[in-house]
Order: C-alpha cells, then structure tokens, then sequence
C-alpha cells in the first residue's frame, strides 16, 4: 500500500532499524497527490489488484501444475479462519495416503473372501458322496471332486499373492517418514509465513511512524508560517530529520518484507513441485500395483482352467462296456449255464 | 438225476398227470446198472457237473455280458440263505440310482458354495473404500470393484445352470417308474424260480414214487420164482404196470421241470439284457452331465476372464497429468502470483 510522506528526519520505531539502501529515494522526499490502489495485502501476502500491474504468464503452462494454482490462501467457509494454498496442497497428500490404505483394506477383503471359497471347495472336494461309483466312471468322478481341491488350491495361491503382491505393497509404500516429511514441508512454509506477516506488520507500523512524523513536520512548517508559535528553524530541521528516518526505516521494512515474501514464494514453488511430484508417483505406483491385481486375475483364471482339464480327459474315457467288464469279474456269480433234467 | 427202474404199470401219484409223451422209453423199461452223476440241482436249478457234458460257449463271447455270468445263486456269507445272481444284477441298479442322486447332492453342495462366493463378492464389490479417489484413477478403482460384481454375477449364473443342466436332471433322471420296473423284473424272476422249484419237487417225488414201485415189482417177482406166496402173476401184472406208470409220471415231471427252467432261463437272458442295457444307458447318460459340468466350468472361467478386461482398459488410461488438471481446477484457491510491496 503507498501512502504519502515527505520527511527529512529520522524517526523512533527501531523494528526495521538497518542501514538506508544506497541510491533509493526516500519516501519521505517524495509526496504523491493521487493515491491509485494497485495492490493489496491479504494475510500479509502482497497481490496485484485485478487489472494492474503487468499480465502474469503461468511458471509451466498447460501443466495445470500445483505451482500455478495455489497462491490465495483459502477461507473456511463455515469459521473466519483461511488456511494456505499449500495446506490443501498437504491434504491432497494426506488423502492419498489415506486412499492407499483402503486400498490395501479393499484387497484384504478380497483375500478373505477367496479364502473363504477355497476352504469350501477343498472341504467338499474331500467328500465321499458317490466314493462307491467304480470303473472308469467312478475314476473322472473321483477326478471331477479332486479337481475342486485343484482350484481350492489355485484361489489360495491368489489369494496369497493378493497379499504379497497387492495388499502388503499398499500397506508398506511411504509408509517410512512420509507423513513426517510432509509434516516438515507444513512447519517451514508456515515459518515463512509467520515470518511474513510479521514483517507486514512491520511495514504497517513503519507506514504509521511515517505519516506521524509528516503530520508533525507539517503541523510545524505552517506553525511557522504564521508565525504561530515560537517554535525555531531548529524545530523543524528536526521534525524533518525524523521524517525522513522514518522513511528509511519503511524502505528498510518494505525491503525485509520483500525479501521474506520472495523466500517464502520460492519455497512454495519448490515445495509445491515436490508434491506434485510424489502425487505423480503416488497414482503411476498405484496404477502398476492395481495392473498387479488384474494380471493376478488373469492368471487364476487360466489356472483354474486347468483344473477341468484332467476331469475331460478321464470322462472321454469312460467307457460302459469297460466297466460292464470290470464289474462283471469283480461280482459274477457263475457262468456255468443250466441243462435240461434227464431221466 | 439218472435211477434204474422197470416198469410196464400205471402208478397212482397225480403230480404229474399227463399223457404219455410218445416215442419215449418208459424210464421204468430201462435199468441202469452204473449210476454216473452228471448233473446236480442247487436250489431248483440244474447244472452239469465240472468237466461233464459238453463244452459251454459264453452266449455273447468277450462282451462280459450279464447274461452268460449271473447263473449261480450267491451265498450270503453271513447266513446260511442264498440270492439269485439276478439279484446281484438288481442290486447293481438299484446302486446305481443312489450314486446319480449322491453325485447330484454334490452338485448341490456345489451350488451352495458358489451362490455364497457371489454373494460375498457383491457385498464387497459395494464398498465405498476409497472412494473418493478422484480422475482417471478413480475411473480404474471404480471399475475394479464393480468388477467384482460382475464376478459375482458370472457365478451365480455357474450356480444357476450347474443346478438346472446337472443337478435338476441328475434328481429327476429315471425318477418315474424305474423303481418299479425294477421291482416288476424282481417279482417275475423269482416267481419262476418259485415254480421251478416246486416243479424240482416234484420231480424227486415222482422219482421216490418210482423207485418204490420198481421195489414193489422186483420183490413180488421174487416171490413168484421162488413159489413163496400165492401172488399169481395176475399181482405181477398190476405191480409191473404200476411201475410203467410211474416212469411215465416222472417223464413228465421231468418235461414239465425242464420246461419251466427253459422259461427261466429266456426270462433270464431277456432281463439281464435289459438291465445290462440301463446301465449303458445310465454310464453314457452320467458322462454326458459331467461333461456338462466341466463344459460349464470352462464357460465361467472364461466369463470370468472378460470381468477383468473393463479394469485393465481403464488402468491403462490412468493419466496423473490428466488428474492433475482435473484436480487443480477443481481446488484451485487462486492463480495470480504475489507482488512485491512498493512504497
């Protein structure tokens, strides 16, 4: 925000005590009749008002990347409070996380499910209901229940590389310091911003000083003039002296702030690109480990497949007049034929 | 059974009243002075002794067919009592209608199986676990629960034809008269074993009666030679026609035996055909609803297969620059970079 003063004094407030920067023009020299609002200052970030300054291109255009997007701090629509750009940045984070782990809780269902199933099958599959059918009929039968312990056995391998494969990825990825480097991204983007706004407020007092010296360094001057007072030269030589310190002294502020707003702003660019970054890694990871499953899927189902087979084979095989023969050996009675009575 | 006797009399017993066959030798004219066994009758039924009477050709060579080894009654080891071995041929059958309905409670069973594995995949599939993952990578989790819906759907349709196309026909297959028939087959049979029997009966009684006579004739015809008694030869005459005549009686004991096993034995062969062809019918007829089975299981695994396709597809379009913009513009707090501060 500019304000006019016009000061050749120095002045008391000792927050942005530091020596003048050289070549610069000291506000208190300079008094601007208009004052055109081209900025404003909102939780002590600094903007251009829509319409001045010169047209901001995007940092990575057509990227809709994070750096570009999250400069305005965000309002809580139920308190007054505003939270950073970077904070919802830090949720997307957070949910993420909180994704993989439903993730990971969806598949273990899945596990138990398939669990469940083969147990039933391999259960059943022990079965003796039709144990006394014999010959080559009883032989795919006893093949048609054995093969559902071949693909209780096919669901349980599945069921273990769900686990090895899926779940335990989905547990375990990031599970290291990740929540606690975010968790350090937060505090120093927010030291920064701390830092900021306690500078600003060290711009606002600066600006306060100031017009209080030019108030009084003007009161003086036309003290003067009507010879109101017996207030000498030396007066106003001094209340000019403290104008124009005062002056310095926001210069210094404005410059302090400046350079923490510029630090603060390259952090969240960097910041900004880390997350995006792990946020890339985050869906390319979930995306191989979620292909991880459907190939688990494929495979099942082509080795249960291969369960039936060994069952078409032995029923191609069976055979009535085979068994007829088997049987017939095992339970045949006498094949000596009867004969007439004689006398 | 072959015994001497010698007769030119009628007799009295009327169990085998019948007309002389013509053109036979009275057994009672023949006198044989060598008794050879050649045959024996194991309840009712008569063979030819081990290595007597000529050779026997199975009726149907290499075909173990029921009809050339059931002839001989089966012993109960246990008591002292016997079955026919038609009754074994029965038994067999009546097997048989338990293993279809054993083999289709399995089937049930199966089902059983099959319909909580679906229903358990359902309620998964129904989960809102990460569901607010957003994008494209919320398009390819999405799917992959649905796909588990899908999953259940493939089989519970398994479950449906496993139930219509194997289960259903293996309860309803020969469940209406078979039984019965069975029982008719049962009852015929030993009705003629009954009269086979009491025909045997009859014939030993004849024979008795017989033998009696011959005795009767040789010790009045002692008599006379040795001028014991005053028997004329008139007594001879009536005892020698006696004899005739009881020879006689036991021809047609032995015919009307004869006749009887003759009827036994058709009936025999017939039904043991009939039986051996049920169990064709049922062997062939079992083959072809397991190949059911196995035909139904290939289809669900293939369906199976093609549940995964949808997931697969939209992983493969997972895009983090796409969720990214679509995120960004959706969360974005504000796009317009920070200024510095002027005076």
């Amino acid at each position: 925000m500019e304000g006019s003063f016009d000061t050749e004094e120095s002045f008391d407030d000792p927050s942005c005590l530091a020596p003048q920067p050289p070549g610069s023009v000291s506000p208190a020299r300079r008094r601007v009749h208009e004052v055109k609002e081209t900025k404003t200052t909102i939780n002590g970030v600094t903007f251009p008002l829509p319409g001045e300054g010169p047209e901001q291109q995007l940092l990575k255009p057509n990227e809709w990347s994070y750096c570009d997007y999250f400069w305005t701090d965000k309002k809580d629509p139920q308190g007054g409070t505003s939270v950073g750009g970077f904070e919802v940045l830090l949720q997307k984070q957070l949910k993420g996380k909180q994704m993989q782990k439903e993730m990971a809780e969806f598949v273990h269902e899945r596990i138990k499910i398939e669990e469940e199933y083969a147990k039933n099958l391999s259960k059943l599959s022990l079965s003796t209901l039709a144990a006394q059918e014999e010959g080559t009929l009883g032989e795919a039968w006893t093949q048609l229940k054995k093969s559902l312990h071949d693909e209780a056995e096919v669901h349980l391998k599945f069921s273990n590389k769900l686990h090895s494969e899926v779940e335990k990825p989905l547990l375990t990825f990031r599970a290291d310091n990740f929540k606690k480097d975010l968790k350090k991204y937060d505090h120093h983007i927010a030291d920064l911003r701390k830092q900021l706004a306690s500078r600003y407020i060290g711009v606002e007092k600066a600006r306060k000083a100031l017009a209080e010296r030019q108030k009084d360094l003007d009161v003086k001057t036309q003290q003067l003039e009507i010879k109101l007072s017996n207030k000498t030269e030396e007066d106003i030589k001094k209340a000019r002296r403290k104008s124009t310190q005062a002056g310095d002294d926001l210069m210094r502020c404005i410059d302090l702030y400046n350079q923490a707003q510029s630090k603060w702003f390259e952090e969240m660019v960097t910041t900004s690109m880390v997350l995006e970054k792990l946020e890339v890694d985050r869906i390319e990871w979930i995306q191989q480990h979620l292909r991880q499953y459907t190939t688990l899927r494929h495979e099942t189902d082509m080795f249960n497949q291969g369960t039936v087979e060994p069952v078409d084979q032995l029923l191609q095989k069976v055979d009535p007049a085979k068994d007829r023969e088997l049987w017939v050996q095992d339970n045949k009675t006498g094949h000596v034929r009867p004969v007439d009575l004689d006398i």
